[in-house]
């Protein structure tokens, strides 16, 4: 498991903490753009044509250019009927008022391969993985214990570990637990491996769009059937929105009040703020549950807790709290926003998720799992532990002297990961060695901020991208995102099951005029 | 019947022929702004009074402002996420790239209230309107004749006569006939009638987005069923796209190519052109007819007519031509553009409108048609034609004496209207007054480009808007379209039918800044 961040990282773009970002900016915390420093500029790097080879559709960046500009303008034209769009960051109310300012969401043009054993991996692995945070997340000591190093040198994940002694200490009960995870993937391509770059357990984004870019997708194929030659039933049907909404509407009927709402935790100036009303739209048409959105700071000075341990926010009573914004320290300008944190957390409200759900999914935690026999104390399964265990990629601590030393004679086949959240850039090649030589000179406890991943090579294919209503030939990666849910009242397991799933897909190469230098987009996949 | 232009007219508000315009402009050739002049600034007219005793919502106006709010933010979400969109006219790409400078179309927050009598009545003309128009167009010496005096002031109009002509000397035969037709009407506050605006027969708007409007209003009074106290059932389904696709689709059968596709006739820089894509993507999707986008001078440049009449287009040929341009001067800024028109007339392509259709059209003909014993040339059903009359306003050709001397004695019941497409807008007041007595004094041939209309009142009501992401409470007037289809394979009648509605309401007082002043919004109806 890795890191809680899942939604946008907008700090690291705009170190003053405005939130106009893009959309797509490369999770710092995960492995994304593993090989985007070796490749030389203006040319398709070596592995493209390893790509080409289990592409099916063979290269897209040699598709007739007439077709090409048909297929661009119906997804254009698709993605604006169908609500697949997000605020123009260019234009100041895109992140307040929804309804203007409205550009279609980046995509990729078509379906990115990908092999059906692997998928099928994946999607078994999302009741393992739900459990598995489960379980962790009700082992107090273990989360403290694990994070305790991590507390001294990191200020955001002491105040989180600070709520949770608290809920500790009170003996605070969550009978009705619910977790919306999206657990994150690449295709290692020497050992074509299917390896977890992270879980996320807090503000997984995307979806409420990313289903739509399946459909899409299913669509062009399904026109294009003679021309492209490919078939649409081998995109996966992605209904990542409306089990979301599902899950969410049960969690709410296990609540037990008919007047009480959903709440939204929402950053302020969301331009991603569609992908959320998908959400919420679905909630309200399938299962007639109201929802509504807040800032944290909002929650602070409209909330109280009732005698009961009823949350309300606005006079409204709330049933769910979900979470699209308080996971990154960004998020938490003032001591109001984490007043509000702590006032949520001590209701009765569900949370989704709880403090304990949310410290499960950091990276230190992802990399203590990985740890010979710890699994086994969390799990008694042993061909569960088994899948597991075969999707965990190397991760080291750096008190482990032999990984350390590893890593430092092979510095291009680790990542260094900071362990703060919205934090530093991954570190790659040989900063990794320089990083590592000056850590253990100084003999900080520096180290403790960031863990030793293996690094993983992704396989680099070409692909066609459309952005702001322009068409890129690219050379990207794709990485996979499994959706997944979780919903549990005391000891009666409600749902637990894969909910869709995204694909996202980053130019690793530079173009000519570094226009589209490191952008990503919302992708589907095509079964092989 | 009235004037063809059933679109945008943009070059009323840009005289340099510049396409950024707003979408809803006042339409010149209507009457839609009837008592606009009369009313004092800053208050709301007498009649709002009346308007709220039949309006069941009671005043919008005094909606709590909470809930208010959050009709509002549900209504922008929904029209984002349902693709009820225009392209902003404040960005330049949104006119050439779709998918980009999206924002929701202006919209009335809540449907407006209409009586179930008229709304039936209206329902009822429909596939009369449509045997009518096409028993005119047959008769190409009663269009000839009629138009013959607005020929010598009219170019316009002029040159639509010579390809008519043409057509008539080479004879040539149009055994599929096909009209997408609209019905436009406003209830007279006074007498409670159903009175007819125009009918157009060319480019009518709106038949995409419309449907959406109702289907946000029913979900609207569904989600808020308790506070609002309405029934969202009475807001009538509107399945306008889906209508006016189905009926393309059958048109497309008729022409019998399978490799054939629609052609869509549209302007440079439409900004309106999620209406259009509404109708071809649902063709694609419930029909899997291909469709193709072109403008007048692209038709020009890459059409040809094959020796066995068939109409190619960039290598494509076309079963059916669709226009959403060329019913406006400023729709042929040369003579390429004529030659388009010609040489799709020409073929044996199914044309929506044929040039005979889109002369049936003209307000000439609908003031001719007013005429006493002129229906009955055209029609033998005694209660269809009395079912017509019954929606005729007073129609008078200046050349009716006693009608001008009527006039200038009341001018205030009166509307004079250009018969040029696209020209100055309609003469109010004490302007008919003095229009007509400098005409009777020059005794000019210019008297022939008017035609006389009586002037319609409608009931000014309080109500809500939304453009911009901005609400606007403000005293409206509302014009009720009713869309139709008619299909006709020699002596077969394929459709006949009422496909839909849209309801216009537009501002009919200023506000204090005068930024809403005369802005419309699409709306849906209430039946009561």
């Amino acid at each position: 498991m890795g890191a809680s961040s899942s939604s946008l990282s907008l700090s690291l773009t705009l170190p003053n903490h405005h939130h106009s970002s893009t959309l797509f900016h490369p999770k710092p915390t995960s492995n994304f753009i593993t090989n985007h420093k070796s490749l030389p500029l203006n040319s398709p790097p070596k592995s493209s044509i390893h790509a080409i080879k289990h592409n099916p559709m063979s290269n897209p960046h040699t598709i007739d250019s007439e077709l090409l500009q048909k297929l661009v303008l119906d997804a254009l034209v698709w993605t604006s009927l169908h609500g697949l769009v997000v605020g123009d960051r260019n234009l100041e109310r895109s992140g307040s008022v929804p309804g203007v300012g409205m550009v279609h969401a980046p995509i990729a043009l078509l379906p990115n391969s990908f092999p059906e054993a692997q998928w099928n991996q994946a999607c078994e692995l999302a009741p393992i993985f739900n459990e598995l945070v489960d379980r962790v997340s009700l082992d107090g000591k273990f989360l403290q214990d694990t994070l305790s190093r991590t507390k001294k040198v990191d200020a955001f994940t002491s105040r989180l570990l600070d709520i949770h002694s608290r809920m500790l200490q009170i003996g605070k009960k969550e009978d009705i637990r619910l977790g919306l995870h999206r657990s994150d993937y690449m295709l290692d391509e020497k050992t074509n491996l299917l390896l977890q770059i992270e879980l996320n357990t807090i503000s997984c984004s995307f979806s409420g769009l990313s289903c739509l870019v399946s459909d899409l997708h299913r669509s062009l194929l399904s026109h294009y059937k003679k021309p492209l030659g490919l078939d649409s039933q081998k995109v996966p049907i992605n209904t990542s929105a409306s089990k979301f909404a599902d899950v969410l509407a049960k969690a709410w009927t296990e609540y037990n009040d008919l007047s009480a709402v959903v709440l939204v935790v929402v950053q302020p100036g969301e331009r991603n703020m569609y992908d959320q009303h998908w959400l919420t739209a679905t909630l309200k048409e399938r299962h007639n549950v109201t929802s509504i959105r807040k800032t944290l700071a909002e929650i602070n000075a409209q909330g109280k807790i009732l005698s009961d341990g009823t949350l309300q926010v606005d006079s409204e009573s709330i049933a769910v709290i979900y979470f699209r914004a308080g996971y990154a320290p960004i998020d938490y300008p003032s001591e109001s926003e984490w007043k509000a944190r702590i006032l949520m957390e001590e209701s009765s409200a569900i949370k989704c998720p709880s403090i304990s759900y949310h410290l499960t999914g950091t990276k230190k935690v992802q990399q203590e799992l990985a740890k010979p026999n710890v699994l086994e104390r969390f799990l008694e399964n042993k061909e569960h532990i088994a899948k597991l265990r075969e999707c965990f990629a190397g991760l080291w601590s750096l008190d482990d002297e032999d990984a350390v030393k590893n890593a430092i004679q092979q510095p291009e086949a680790h990542v260094m990961k900071p362990q703060r959240e919205g934090g530093g850039n991954n570190i790659y090649g040989e900063d990794v060695k320089e990083t590592l030589l000056r850590l253990q000179k100084e003999g900080s406890e520096e180290e403790a901020a960031y863990i030793l991943m293996q690094r993983i090579f992704p396989a680099v294919f070409p692909t066609v991208l459309v952005r702001d209503g322009i068409c890129y030939k690219e050379h990207a990666v794709s990485e996979l995102g499994i959706f997944s849910a979780y919903l549990r009242n005391k000891e009666t397991v409600i749902s637990n099951e894969q909910c869709g799933y995204l694909m996202r897909t980053k130019v690793s190469s530079s173009n000519e005029g570094g226009v589209a230098a490191g952008f990503a987009v919302l992708d589907s996949l095509y079964l092989t």
